[in-house]
């Protein structure tokens, strides 16, 4: 039976009401929303009814508490999660432009999930589990760094998968160690899942073909390019299979590409088909973006099953 | 020349539009406000057109810039205010009951403010200033409450003067240390600022007369006992003076003890009698509640004497 880890930030996400360009100037907010890209895909991964565990920590304080009540009441696995006494909970103020792009105020790396260690129920955990999902996100300080990289370890040598979604923005691409943390994780990936450029990070090509047979060259089982409301293509040695995304009004698409990487990493390590992984992955991604907040739109099998029905798959 | 010097906490504030118990659901919030106690206090002195600055320290984002432009464009000396590269700016989110109490969720030990030293800029400024206020929410970190403590060596060294408002919150007055701090500030206080039950926080006395016999017999030149909208009562050796408060609508309290602070430190230091800083502070400080955000409501010396006269003071 397979149990998915993750190791990374929870963060409570503020969001602004009306769009313009940053937070100099109060504004109408609304908040706390429980968020951070591991907690996010934990979340899915925990409402498909798999087994999983994240491993973090937060302070003790209502954001914290936020979290931790929603991640268990979403059948995830909170032994992992730190309370911190005198810690702070992390949090990131979001707030979108007028053309789409967002701009971000974060609060990490001085946060409780600043300093996460494998010592503990997080090292126990890591025993436990079969396979580790890796945020770039989650790559922002050395003890995160640290303890990624031993819990990779670890797992790989039971014979246990990795999978790793590079999700990086601009802000945190330039972190110190961000660049040698993100090579030292996609040597160990089994499953890599890029969004749109993200694909050419690691590798010398300049069309998809080519980055995709370079990465494959190197180990990695398969690759799924994420492409957003487009839809998916995956790849492995002997398949290339493309899946169109669904039409849906788009509200809020924070966490999108976090439950889209939940859904196939499930069906993935549970045996499924890369069609039918894309499939309910695709449909997961759509449903997030139809609610505000970045975990609000998170789906269980029924409900994605209700929407392919309703999507006339 | 006086130069009045704080050292302290710079926070933005968020808060929330709605009453209730804390920030477990997501909620509808307004900010970034400008904020901290000892920012709202010296950005009061600031308006009153009395030299001053503030040492303190505040991440490189929109939340540390939106403080120090405030404080700048009110006449506060930044030069003291270190922009921290890698550090986040401090945050304060506040959520008014029912019952008119509030629920705060923090983050100031762990940000930028966190880690105020005495060197370079905070150093000369020490030097400079003839008068430190300090605020007893500020003692929250150890190098915080050594630079205080060092800062009123040297101003004490020239002949300068501490005044002391405690301005105590249950969440601060167990952090550790935080009782030894408040001791070693009140045995250098000049002018003592507390707010009803803090006038007991230093003495034996049971009642209001013994505890101001106690502390003036310590070395404290004045006591001012601030009632919030019921006004203020100064005592030093020789008189006892009562000064009512103004009646209001009162939108947000937050920040008007600050704003009276700096009214009533701002005329004792120019040589007014204590009715007339009496009377300008209760001004100050029934203006400030009448406005939403704890730095929205300082007032000029204009707008006091402007609403002296609508008070047909």
């Amino acid at each position: 039976m397979s149990k998915i880890l993750t190791i990374g930030e929870i963060l409570v996400e503020i969001i602004a009401t009306e769009r313009g360009n940053g937070f100099r100037a109060p504004v109408s907010l609304i908040g706390p929303f429980p968020s951070g890209a591991p907690a996010i895909f934990i979340d899915q991964v925990g409402k498909l009814g798999q087994d999983c565990a994240i491993i973090s920590r937060v302070g003790d304080d209502d954001f914290g508490h936020l979290n931790v009540d929603r991640l268990r009441a979403d059948n995830v696995d909170v032994s992992g999660i730190d309370i911190v006494p005198q810690g702070t909970t992390g949090s990131a103020f979001v707030r979108y432009r007028e053309d789409g792009s967002r701009a971000f105020v974060f609060n990490i790396r001085h946060s409780a999930c600043g300093t996460i260690e494998l010592t503990g129920n997080a090292a126990r955990l890591a025993e436990e589990c079969t396979h580790l999902h890796v945020m770039g996100t989650s790559l922002y300080a050395p003890s995160v760094v640290d303890s990624i990289l031993a819990a990779i370890r670890i797992i790989k040598s039971k014979g246990g998968t990795v999978s790793f979604d590079p999700n990086l923005r601009p802000e945190i691409l330039n972190a110190p160690g961000m660049r040698e943390a993100l090579k030292a994780v996609i040597a160990q990936t089994d499953l890599f899942l890029p969004s749109g450029a993200e694909l050419y990070l690691f590798t010398e090509a300049t069309d998809e073909k080519d980055a995709v047979k370079e990465l494959l060259a190197t180990g990695i089982k398969a690759v799924v390019v994420k492409q957003g409301s487009v839809g998916a293509t995956y790849f492995d040695q002997t398949r290339t299979l493309t899946s169109p995304g669904f039409a849906v009004e788009e509200v809020d698409p924070t966490g999108a590409g976090d439950c889209f990487g939940a859904a196939f990493v499930t069906f993935w390590l549970n045996g499924a088909e890369p069609e039918q992984a894309l499939l309910y992955a695709n449909a997961c991604g759509a449903r997030a973006v139809t609610k505000a907040g970045p975990m609000e739109g998170a789906s269980t099998r029924a409900e994605l099953d209700a929407f392919l029905v309703s999507q006339k798959v």
